[in-house]
Formats: structure tokens, sequence, C-alpha cells
């Protein structure tokens, strides 16, 4: 037994033989059953007091670990194997990958670091101390009413902050909407199909089935959707993930008459809204009418999904519902994050934010559609004109899809065919490809584009 | 229409335009079905350019707040009521109460702000940029590993960071164990009676009955437990929650025992085993028995409920599992938060802050004791040696408890029948009380219990 040196206090050295003691019961070296010396032996074995000794055997036999006899001595009780492995981490990486096309990171080098500092500082530095006690489940009032405002003027959405819940993102808005629909009798939701693929396990927890649906030129197609007999869709209006379509007014419309007519919800999910390179963000469908439209956004793709923060507006008559869902599943997000946050928005921090994204990423759109176009002539892009990535439908000649795949990663290039958005894979001449640029630099855009038209070609 | 000085940039005369006209389609001064003016007579109405016009006209079409009529002119297309409210805080609050003696509240003032800020400062300095992407969803590797160490260390458990999730909070905890053992067939789950209130809605969240579990001296009686029929138990053995006592060691066993024996679980709520006064903490059961025994704890006693950090260590079989669950709520918590509490840890802070809040409460439990018996005189207190909180047995002159706690009310002393934790509350002579104390100087809980003793006596 290894103890901390004479010279060592008697509070570290006891410390140490507990700790001791109860590694060897639990690894089994002293099996249940074992009787120990008396604490008399022990000391004069160790060479501590006795009455360290004394006080790990109360210990330990408190803890369970040992038990005293009736009569006299200390006996080794129930046990258990210890054995801590190395921790792994989980977290979605890209091993081997040179460059990783893959949409749905933003670049995270771009998060502000330095202003994150300065806001921390200063919340910690005004923020009442009855604020760091458990909070509104709903989120701060301060950070409510700011991101109120920030979606009003930004996303064109009817936000009042009594109706807007500040949740860990998109994903728990949508356990939460789900739970939510679920106990309304909701069984099934429907889904845009492509779509994305990280919703459905999403749902599967909440109990709710997914019904895939068409998109046609202007959005999620009507005839399909109605006769589907659902209630309830999840839709991309503002920038359709992945194709990149932005619904039409019209479709916008139709869209809301059959929620209004099956008496259903609209979960509309804003992504990526806030990215729009060539004209002004198209406003949210929430907007029309925010009776009918649950809307969800996150700061995931403005400034980190590491951060796990992002909002849900629901109609008024789901809003307690919601409430007791967020606060059953946690209470509530973290509120200094919260105070951050609002701080931030507060000193125009998140406007300046999404200017400086925004540059770069048009940059980066820009440098992708050249080498696609210099490195993979006759190729043809869409879902340009927003967002994070964009599909590009290489000619016959690269095709088919999977050979295509496997030289790409081969050549280390990770990328993402569109067909993996599908529900049944349609046969179709070409490639069709979801290439996400927001993360690289316009140097590894171009390096990516090369690399995959070298691999394209190498057959 | 109120728009910027003509001086102001074409841009911010524009989105104010846009601003305007949505607004007034949302509030109806522009109902459904009008037919705007043309762009050339509405830039001439506001000297504006025709150009502004056109555009908002566009973007506002291209919203669907209005429609463009197949010959010509622009009408207003379906709308919704704005009407912004004013944003309420539902935090957890007493308003008007002069001393509030209500249990579960550390002290906020001891948080450590200006290590947090230090923290926070050197983890965004060194942290890579891909920590900030989306994370793995039991929490962060240098966090479950600081964590394992520290809870093997304090609290004796069997801590493998790779059957540790970090969570927010205990009431997260507790929702993904409730929901995973639902879909293991559990329906119902033991609790200790009296126990914590809190925790009702959250079972019931997760589809899961209660059964209220009576205690006798050595914790959950265990006649009762194996009568009732069920496999899971929620347990605080460390310091049980109301009553104050510790689970005897044989009762440990008993409990282990059973849990074996039925092919149970034992969830086990270490809400405040860091605080114990006058010895060391009474390890935590899970130590006895990781693959019967889920353990969950948080930083809401030690540093800020408002943090919503904390963890649950599970049975290995079950760890796929609440991972799964873990991932669907939220996909894990905020990455900062976990690389923030890391450092924290990893640079001693947590231990600190462990003995300044001890010396501090241990400081206003004695406070409280002497109060009671100068001014309450003939109370008995127990469940002194650790937590947060004492009970206290007020002599049979101060009830019935209804009328003492009116009284009370009146006084502005806020306090909580130890009966309101009970599921049938007993008939018995004298007020049991079960008062918290942590949060409140000891001026505070001096004034406080004069203030409670004034009101007891003043019928």
């Amino acid at each position: 037994m290894l103890l901390p040196a004479a010279g060592a206090p008697a509070r570290q050295r006891g410390r140490a033989l507990q700790s001791a003691l109860r590694d060897a019961v639990r690894s089994g070296r002293l099996a249940a059953g074992t009787r120990l010396p008396s604490s008399r032996e022990l000391a004069a074995d160790l060479g501590v007091s006795r009455g360290l000794v004394t006080e790990a055997y109360e210990q330990l036999t408190a803890e369970g670990y040992l038990r005293s006899g009736r009569g006299s001595g200390t006996w080794v009780g129930e046990a258990a194997r210890a054995g801590v492995r190395a921790t792994r981490d989980l977290a979605p990486r890209a091993p081997g990958v040179r460059v990783d096309f893959r949409p749905g990171t933003p670049d995270l080098s771009l998060f502000p670091r330095a202003a994150w500092v300065a806001a921390q500082k200063s919340v910690l530095a005004r923020l009442p101390h009855q604020a760091l006690g458990y909070p509104d489940p709903r989120g701060l009032p301060e950070l409510r009413t700011a991101l109120a405002e920030l979606l009003t003027r930004r996303r064109g959405v009817v936000a009042d902050p009594e109706c807007l819940v500040v949740c860990s993102g998109v994903t728990q808005a949508t356990t939460v909407l789900g739970l939510v629909l679920h106990g309304h009798g909701v069984r099934a939701i429907g889904v845009e199909d492509p779509g994305s693929p990280g919703h459905g396990p999403v749902f599967t927890a909440a109990g709710m089935g997914m019904v895939p649906l068409p998109l046609d030129g202007g959005g999620l197609a009507m005839e399909p959707l109605r006769r589907s007999g659902v209630r309830a869709v999840m839709t991309t209006p503002a920038h359709q993930f992945p194709s990149g379509i932005a619904y039409s007014a019209q479709r916008r419309v139709e869209l809301l008459d059959w929620a209004r007519a099956v008496d259903g919800v609209i979960f509309e999910d804003d992504y990526d809204g806030d990215f729009r390179y060539d004209r002004a963000p198209v406003g949210a469908l929430q907007g029309l009418d925010p009776d009918r439209v649950a809307y969800s956004g996150s700061v995931s793709k403005s400034l980190a999904p590491g951060l796990r923060l992002g909002w849900l507006l629901v109609p008024p008559r789901l809003m307690d519902e919601v409430v007791e869902r967020k606060r059953t599943m946690d209470l509530g997000n973290p509120a200094l994050d919260q105070a951050l946050l609002a701080d931030f928005i507060a000193r125009g921090g998140y406007d300046r934010q999404l200017r400086r994204c925004q540059r770069a990423y048009r940059e980066r759109r820009d440098a992708l559609v050249r080498a696609l176009g210099e490195h993979l002539p006759g190729t043809e892009v869409s879902g340009i004109a927003a967002g994070l990535h964009i599909i590009a439908r290489l000619p016959e000649r690269y095709g088919p899809e999977s050979r295509l795949l496997e030289c790409a990663d081969r050549a280390g290039v990770a990328v993402r065919a569109l067909s993996a958005h599908l529900t049944v894979p349609v046969e179709e001449p070409g490639v069709r490809l979801v290439i996400g640029y927001a993360h690289l630099a316009p140097s590894d855009i171009a390096r990516g584009v090369r690399l995959l038209a070298r691999a394209a070609g190498s057959r």
C-alpha cells in the first residue's frame, strides 16, 4: 500500500489510506469475507497512527465496503470491479480526410473569441446573484427580449417574447415540439424529401413516425401533402435543405391554407436563413401566421454548434405544454450563456458576426463555383443564392454516383451525394452532390475540387 | 409611415420601408385584399426612389405578405396580428418575503465570478476550433475525465469516464434515465416518502408512475420496498432529502441485495453529498455496485443551479440507450461551459470552492441551531451533520402546523413544513419544519428565527 510520506499531514495520509482500501476492495484484491488485520496491527505495519486506521475502517464501514463483526474484527463486505478506461471522444469527426465538403458546419475559426470573453466579463460584473439560481424554463427575460427583436428585424417573424423558448438548438426544439404534438395524438410528421437525415432519430425518440413528402420547384408539393393525411409537417422554406430552393410566395400561402384546413402545425426549421448573398434574406414563413407555424433556429451556423443555443417560437395555444416539456427536460438553458448571448446581441456583436460570416461565405461560394467551372466543366450549380452549401450536378461522364464517391473517398475528399438525402434514391444521369463550403478556406475549396476532379477522371 | 431621413443610406431606408409595410399588414392596418398604390405613387408620396419601393414590394411578395395581380398592381395577402407583450420572468422567486427559509438553493453570492472569467479566458485561448463544433453527446472528454477523478476521490464512486454523461443537472439525468427505463418496460419507480416534490413532474413526463415508500431510521424501509413490486427506486442515501439521515451501512447492503434479486436499478441522487460538516462525507452507494446503481449529481449546490451542469454515471448495460436519449434531447451540453468547468476543476478551483462553501455553511448551520435554541426553546433539531438544511421539531405549544405556517407567512417568513414532503401527511404533536440556511447570512438567519418565534407566539 502506497501512502504519502510520513511527513505529510495526517488528513492527507488518512484519505490516501481510505482510498487505497476502497480500491483494494473494489479490485477484488481484498475479497468479500476477508478479515482485515486489527487497527493496531495495520497501524504498525504501515507506520501510521492507530487513529488513522480506525477512522478509515469506520468510514469504509459506513460506506458499506467493510463490515464490523458482532464480536470484534473487520471484514470485507460487498465489492465492485473498478477499471477506468481511457476517455474516448464520440464527437463527429472525419479522420484521414484531406478536404471535407460535407455540409452542416460553419467556419469555427470565425467564432468571436475575444468578444465572447469580454461579454462574459461584462455579464459577470453586473448580473444579480439571483440570476444564477434556478432559471425561468423559457429562458432569461433579457435574452428572450433581445432574440424577439433580432428575429423580428432580421427574419420577419412575429416574435412575442412570451411565446419564445430558449432551447439547446433546433434538435431540442424538435424533441420538445415532437413530444407536445405526440401528447395531442399526432403520431406522424411530414418531412421534406430530400431533407435532413438528422431529424429522423429525434422524431423517433419522440414517438413520432415520419412521412417523406416530395418537393417541386416551389417547395413541398401540395397534392402529396394533402393526400398524406398528416397534420404536422417540418419544412425549411427560406432555403430548403439540401436542395437550396426558397419556397415560392404562392406555395407559402397554399401551405398555410392547408394547415388551417386540417387544423395542423407547420414546423419551420430556419437553420441558415440569415445567410443570403445576393439580396435580402427571404422572411420566415412564421411571420405570416404565428398561430399555425412553430419556428426554430439557433446560433449553430452563425456562431458555433458547440454553444447549443437556439430558440423555439410556438403558437400561443401550445406554449404551456412546450414550457412544461422544457422544464421537465432540463429546467431551462444555462443562465450565464443566455446572459452572455443577450449582451452580445445588445452590443451589436451578433449583427457584426453575421456580416463577417456573410462576407467570408460569399467569397467561398464564389471560389467553389469558380473551381467547379474550371476543374469539372459542364457542372451545373444550384442553390447558390443562400446558405452554406450548394448543389452541383456533374455531367454524365463522371457517373455513376457510387463509383465517383468511391474515387473521391480514396482521394481523401469527403463529399455527399444528394441521393443520401432522399428516402428512395432516384436513378438519374450524372451525379448530384451536396457541397458544403462555409467551413473551408478558399484555397482548400480549390484544392478539394482539384482532388475531386482528378479522382473523377482517374478511371 | 416613418422612414429614416432622406440623408440616410438607401439600404437603411429600404429596410425601414419593408419593415413598416410588414407591420402594417400584420397589424391589420392594411387589410387582406387591399390594393396598394403603384410603386411610382408610393415613391412620390414618401419621397424615396421608385426602385426602393419596387424592391420592398418584391421582397414582401416573396415572403407572402403581398401578392401581385395578373395584370398590374400589388395587393395585400394574408396577414397576422403582431402585438408584442412585455417579457415576464417565470423563474421561481419569492416576492414580498423578508426571510426565505425554503431549502434547495446555495448562497449564490459565493459563486466564484473572477475565477470563472479567468477560466473562460484561459479556455478560449487554447481550445481548438474543432471543440466548438457538434460535441460528443456524453460530454467533452476532458470534463468527463476530470469529473471521474473528482467523483472517485470525493464521493467514492466508481467513475469510468466512458460511462459518465455530462447533462443539465439531476433533472435531465432523471428524464433521460426515466425514458430509458420506460423503454425497458419499467412503468413505476419507488421514491422516498418524505422526498423531493420536484421529481414528480419529471417522472410523469417520462411516462413513469411513482410509488412512495416509507423510511425508517436506516433509510428506505426494506419490507415495503420488497412488497411494492417496483424494480427501480430513487434514493438519497448520503443525506436523505429532506429528513437528513444517512443510510446505514446495513441498509446499503440490503438495498443492493434487493436490486440484484429483482434485477433492478437504484437511482442515487447525490444532491448535496459534498457537504458534511463534522466528519468526512459518506461515500456514495454507487461505489459498492456500479452495475446496479445509476448515480447523479450536479454543480447546483456547489456553484450555481443556473449553470445547469451535472453528471450521470450509469450501469454499463444502459449506457448506449442513455447516450442516445441525451443525443436526441439536445446533442450534448454546451462545449464551452464544459471546457470551463474542466479547467476550473483541474486548477483546484472546485475543491477550493467546496472548502469555501463548507466553512460558510457550517457557520450558518451553527447560527441557525443557536437561534432556534434561543428564540424557540425546546425545539429539537436533526439532520444537522450535513447538507444545506435541517429539520426542526417545534414544541407542541407552537402548533398546529397550518396555524404556524399562516402566521409565518404573515410575518414575511417563508418556511416549509416536513409534511409538505409527505404523500400522506401524518398527524403528530408539534410542527416539523424543513429549514434551509445555506443561502442566508448568519444575521438573516437570526432575524428570520426571531420573526418566526414572534409569529409563533403571536396568537
